[in-house]
């Protein structure tokens, strides 16, 4: 008997990483998977036992990879505006560079509806709770009062969902800025945040 | 041979809408619809051949009635902050009075990407122009100027549709008004709005 190896099983899941993510899923074929990991069809199946198996592990694989892009890109810079920015310019930049991931995490959700486990939950998760904790610290610090929290964080998130499937390609300069500007200090240009307001009076 | 009539395919689009709306798309079959309809299942294939086509009719008409709702909020009342607030509560309102109607959008927009129409699209652009229009009209009478404005509204409307699927339920009492200080003011209650600033210079 053939043993499986973990190197094998990176290579399929790479090549499979790299079809799913720039082509349809309906378009995938796992001969196409084959041939781009250089082994025949037969080992391919003996790691995983159909299309939407291997689909459902290179999203697993997928949402490790970009949690680990994005906490990087946090940590690597100082005061909760940076912070916040390189979120933001680090999810979208993932989101771009992997231009059906989207779509690949709509499916899994969407069948996850039918009881099978959604493989993009833990990265759901943990992005949430890393703005979280960016909101905390900036208030612990005197850097920022986010208020409402818990709805910032998924107006936050959501928003650069959208941004990501209809905004303008390619993406327009200093993108996560104007996000950022507007998320901390408001779209309105003119209104006045309660602090200014109090030092008006 | 048998006539069709505009009220008996209305009949079967409300029925079908209902069972859509509130329960899962596989749950979902055409005996049931049938019965809800109060007519025989050879009736409701007169008017769509499946399932699949019976959905897509409910979406488009959901499409519809939910754009008529959310403009009628919006111009029953007056000023950008009220009107943005009343954007927000139809939208989140009529989502959560048909709890499955986010995963339908999702699986025709997936659908789509295999060159099918997608029901909802005539919907999203007319949202965006509306959340665009708002914007202009406050800054033609001066009430408001909202800096990147394409980007805003995606961020508004993106945020929007994440607080729908995975915000607090029952929702928080004002939460539209959070949502809308929010975006207005900024999230950061410390953060001096540029027009505050300059007038404490």
């Amino acid at each position: 008997m053939r043993t499986k190896t973990p190197e094998q099983k990176e290579r399929i899941l790479t090549a499979a990483s790299g079809l799913f993510g720039t082509q349809r899923f309906h378009e995938v074929r796992m001969d196409d998977i084959a041939v781009v990991a250089e082994m025949g069809k037969g080992t391919l199946y003996r790691y995983f036992r159909d299309k939407e198996e291997l689909y459902f592990a290179v999203l697993a694989r997928s949402s490790e990879l970009f949690l680990g892009r994005v906490t990087t890109a946090v940590v690597e810079v100082e005061g909760v505006r940076a912070q916040l920015e390189a979120l933001v310019s680090s999810i979208i930049g993932y989101f771009d560079e992997h231009p059906h991931l989207l779509d690949l995490i709509q499916r899994a959700e969407l069948e996850s509806a039918l009881g099978k486990e959604f493989p993009w939950q833990h990265t759901r998760t943990e992005l949430l709770r890393l703005v979280g904790d960016l909101f905390e610290q900036a208030r612990v610090h005197g850097e920022a009062s986010i208020r409402h929290p818990d709805v910032a964080a998924l107006m936050l998130l959501g928003g650069l969902r959208t941004v990501i499937r209809l905004g303008e390609k390619p993406r327009p300069r200093g993108l996560a800025r104007r996000i950022i500007d507007n998320f901390l200090s408001g779209a309105d240009a003119l209104a006045k945040a309660p602090r200014a307001q109090a030092l008006l009076r």
